[in-house]
């Protein structure tokens, strides 16, 4: 449509219906999204669809399911974090899954799972977060596995899994309380590590910072770390990192 | 070495010189490191050689002087963070390079560029970091462009030089102050971003944690974040995730 | 009155009923109001009606109904922040209006607008605080027009709408999370911005405190900051510098 | 020069050089800058000289100079903040001004100086940062009169000088410690405040925190806040504020 | 009696029924608080009665009721703070008075009131804390009279309130938000102040913290701060500082 | 079992079934736990029981129900911590007691108390934690006395009592708002000291922030101090020590 | 004078020199000060001398030389606070005293002193503020007796010099660490007491926050509480209430 | 001494030169210490000898040295801790050691070391910290064994020294970053842990809050925390909880 009026624009120009300088007055108050559209359109969007993402918290429930289904209309599919029991009731589209754990709602065919990411979480309190990452990785189409439970108090469990790392491009790691479990992983493999803190803890955990600052501060040189509890965001960075490995 | 020790072991229980209770005991008093080494030897080091980079901050000048020489004797390379011109000038290595700015010391001979990593900086204050950055992904064997002093005060230099980031597999992105450069970047590239806060700014920048908690909240999902002035730190990060793309 | 008080005395004094020294000691004992009253009087108020506002938060319904009805029947005008629709419910004046989304119970005949002021927002979610500030700004005789839902994550929103700020004498920016979006609108226009923070954001958004922190840092000088959530104060701010650029 | 590089293009497209695709395809490839700058350019910049402030702090002596002389060369003029005596001494040009409380360095003929501002501080300790708002404010082109040690502790004195704001646009008030002479000036006057926190104090002053804080919560609406020690940011906003007042 | 048993101790010995060492030994192994008892006793309790105060928060219904009951049955007076309603209906002594806005019960015969303190209010918010404070000191038997909302934001008020404070031995002041009264008033006054920061306030007001620094960073030198809203400590320390002035 | 893999796997070398290098390939890609639990199993577990131990809160009640009767059913006892009235309601084990105070189910027959432990507590609102400590640490089989409501502000009622230290190993001392108490008691005794800070106050005693700090400043060197209301802990921690007095 | 230049206009008005309006317009223009002056004139100042004392801190030792000379000149006598050997070197007033510990200048004959205050340090590095407060209190003629070194790590010493406190009107204590002292001799005594929190310890003691914090939570009600390091401020508080008892 | 002041009234009594009131009045005003002194004496001294340790920090040279020879003319041996090397200069003790690294000075004979502790950092910049924990423990008579450098990132070192740890009757573990050593080494023994954070790092390790913070929220129940850099202290619990298992 913009194209259009540019392209117009030209036309005329070249009609001889408008001069040089009208044309390049014209070009000037032209809206400034048409323009910088045509150059950096496909910078805008991840592979994959996290505009499909809608964040629910805070939304009313109406507007949740309102959005989710004109989302889910136009591209087949739908995925809404933070999400209630009451937006999954209203939503009425066929076959779209709930997760309790997580309060994610997932809407739409499947695609095909690409790579491999691996989400490990330190206690079963961390699993919330963990599901989020998982999810949301997976419904961009990365492949994902999930290992649970392995926190530091019970080192063997992790050493003993050491195995599911294999084969994993990126591997995510919710941890509250310490924070310690991202270095530990750290001190095995050597792929990127998406540290995940979360506000799992009392007194001192401060609402998750302590495990945040702890992961700042891991020996380990190089974990990226996320904002507290932010399971969604580990999921999208894992995914981009994911796709780099399969693609490129 | 442990390796031919187990070996060993296993002859002499195969050639009957002992018996399998015998070689049972000795298995669970072998030294813990080997029997784990065999396992997860491979995941321990990066392609590329972290194991090659001295922390030089506040380890006295003759014992970073003795390490990173073990080091280039062992490896023919090392590089030293955070180094001071006494080092330097007591190092005596052919070659090796002093970076002022960045207080990075590199020796060796570079190894092939691969890939492509961009370092994009808010101000000239945040070089310096901006450079440990680069540096320590060029040591590494990356391929690295820069692009500094592109901050959101003055938008359009930013988005002249749009073009940069064509090709790129991740982008590094250092700020001080208010830290709104990562999510400006986040909002025109697809490609994973690594966010370093600076400690630059006065006041209520609290030495950094502003940038830093505000990179932490970027509305952009999925940007990974590093302590503050940890240019080291994403420079690894940067070179794990390109390496994905151009290896795998 | 009181003013007259001082009259009579001196009227008193010139008629010979009192003498000078009485007179001086009167002069010492007079409530001090009345004195200062007369000297600092015009500059307490600020035209349009800041007085005829009520904080409703904490207040009891009925506390809160009294003291609006009171400024309502004293002035034909009230205006009530952070109310519950209770207080409106309980209210009575025609023509009264309730804003759900900001809390705010305007009541009297509107006055003439005069200048512009812009409110723009980063989210959806700052949009009770912009609108506590547009109503204000509205409320206090400012023309106001708003931007809404132009945050950073899609920065063509912005840039293609830049042309709202055309004739606006300050603008008024609210963001939470990172607090962005000040920094990125300080890049495009030259007149006064007023930055407020809003509590929207979770973990290491401290509640606002981050967005706060991160426009009090903003790297473009000269950027008001309000306290966290303060949207009537913006409005009141923004109407005072508009009026001036009016006026004067 | 890039407006005729597009005019060029336009007149190619008038000849018939070229046709409407072609055109359309180099106009998506031209520099973003060139195309945004002609439909922005009037808003970047501030009226009176923002862009010819350069601040000093953790610039190196040297590099201080060159940029210094750049823009005196260009514009004629130049103000450096947070300067050193160093700066000042090496950088040689006539009629140059330091000002050592406020390390500030001044160069080039003064402009007219139009509309009033009133810089007011608290203590003795506050007056490095009223300076520096003061002479910003007047390098920008505006008239400033400065009332200094008119803390709380002697209200007295500051009650005694409330005249001298009469006619000013807008005032800036620093203080440090309990931060409260700015909500004192506020209930005496009805323009718009800016209130700048300092770092004197010691103990729970907490670097300026506490005053920032407590100007932030003023129980009078609508006071413009800065980050800590930032006069500079003060004599550009107050600047702004009173061109408003002026031109408009 | 602990007196006694020394007593018959000593008499034992005087008869002979016991040898010096035996004496001794036993004197050793007396309870500690018995001869403890009789040297600080008298330094132990608050002339006015603060053992006759219960703290009510936290307590449940029942146990503050029996406690209050029986120091009621002891003394003939009892004061609980932070009290619930249901303690109220519950304790059933004749001529009790429950405060609901401070939340203060009060029982038994008043005391005569002696000397002078004044509670001093900001905001119709603070009252809670003020009533506090003066209904405590007022059971403790100071004479107390209280000026409620004169905060800062309408000086006037205060200035011609003035007088309130002739004749007071201390002054309690109660502020939230930024917490400028008592500096304020200890510029009018000479008499000790005691600030008590309220809750009051929200976003950077930190639950009461920025009052509570900018009181510590109070520019008058000698202001006696409080913990956050505690009305209690400071009526208690008002009363001790009024019977010096009254009874010495 | 593992044991027995391993077993298995030699006899299959002796037996020449296999040979030396097929041993060693299996060696490495046995389960890693087993051949380390071979080696420190002994160190894992607490001589005891606190793999016996529950943390009940985040647990939903049906889920910590099933897991407290499959250790009950396991061990013949089980200790659940933060537990709701709901869980023990719903447990059915034969003489488990509920202590309401400190939210601990406890089921199970005891054991032979050993050693001695005290915990001291300064108010009864202190109370839950002291109780969480001592009934942890009398669960895992030491002999607990416990000493309640002897604070600071009674100082006596501690010194009067300092009897009850005689013989003890170690001492708990719970206490919030200024958490003096442990310093007090350090001043007293030898043994080792174990501070819990609790979250009991309101203002500045953060959330035990402050009592948690102040024990950790404690002018009584090596005083051991646990997270805030961290009883469970400090039961532990005392457990571990007294039983080394009492087994060595 | 500013009395006399009232007197003489009511004068003028009662010659028939200016009429009843002229002067009411003049009443209104008169310095503001003048007229308030003569109402709280006696309000203003501390009996003893606080306005004879300088904060010497941030102060060029030149300034405060010619600041302390002039203040010695027309009271003859006066204080200097956190001052350097410098300015006592150039001070030369005869008699003048320097408190190299506690960094005070005294200069001018001593005053008599009256009543009683008692001064307490935790430890030895308390004994800078300790001083400050002490010497403080003296210079304005209070009576004041020291006992440094008694802290809760030694509780012994406090208790067997408890019969110092006797006699006094009130009791400063100074400490830093966990500041538990202010607890425990309130525990002992019942007069006011002024709490100083010191920066004296490392880590949690956060420069001086946490002994600021316990203080403010004391156990005992009603203890007034400084800023850290404030002995100054401690010293006059006392000598305010000091003097309630011995005068009235 | 007097226990001698106590007897010789007694006898008095005896002898019937004083009566049984004027024995009993004269027991009161005795000082308060000797009394307290015979009940309490032996609990007010740890075996071992933490009264013959100096903190040096803060203390002027001259002064260090005084009392350093004064304690060891007295006892024979002394320990000084954050001590200067000009301190150790002055001191002129026959035999005394000075530790640069831990800045500690130790002169007198060792005594015989009994039991076992173990001390563990993460880096070689945990050494001093470390180091001091050791010197300490050893000087009050236990015996040491450290084991230095075995940090998160390099689990498998740690892995391999396990053995270490056989005989220990208490752990200290050193470490600052993200401080999450101890909990690893708590999953592998089941002796008491000191945790001690360091105030190594930069950005957001705080100062050592975060490794603190970490430690007490640690996974592995009952690690007993110290203050940042609190070597010192972390040798005294240490030391208290070895004798135990020794002695008892």
């Amino acid at each position: 449509m913009d194209k259009e009026a540019i392209k117009t624009l030209l036309v005329s120009l070249q009609n001889g219906q408008i001069g040089v300088d009208e044309a390049l007055n014209k070009l000037k108050h032209l809206p400034y999204e048409d323009i910088e559209f045509a150059k950096i359109d496909h910078h805008r969007q991840l592979r994959g669809g996290i505009a499909e993402v809608i964040f629910g918290e805070g939304k009313k429930t109406e507007d949740a399911i309102e959005i989710a289904r004109r989302i889910y209309n136009m591209s087949g599919r739908v995925l809404i974090t933070r999400a209630s029991k009451e937006i999954y009731d209203g939503l009425h589209i066929d076959g779209a899954r709930y997760y309790p754990t997580s309060r994610l709602i997932e809407a739409g065919e499947g695609r095909k799972k690409i790579g491999r990411i691996v989400v490990v979480s330190a206690g079963t309190a961390d699993i919330p977060v963990s599901e989020e990452a998982a999810v949301t990785a997976s419904f961009l189409s990365s492949s994902v596995e999930t290992l649970y439970d392995v926190g530091v108090a019970g080192l063997h469990r992790l050493l003993s899994n050491v195995g599911v790392f294999e084969g994993a491009n990126v591997v995510i790691v919710a941890a509250g309380m310490e924070g310690a479990l991202p270095s530990v992983v750290g001190s095995l493999i050597d792929k990127p590590i998406i540290a995940v803190p979360t506000s799992v803890g009392y007194g001192t955990s401060l609402g998750g910072l302590t495990p945040l600052f702890a992961m700042l501060n891991s020996c380990v040189p190089g974990i990226a770390v996320m904002n507290i509890d932010n399971g969604f965001g580990a999921g999208c960075l894992a995914h981009k990192i994911n796709i780099l490995a399969v693609h490129d």
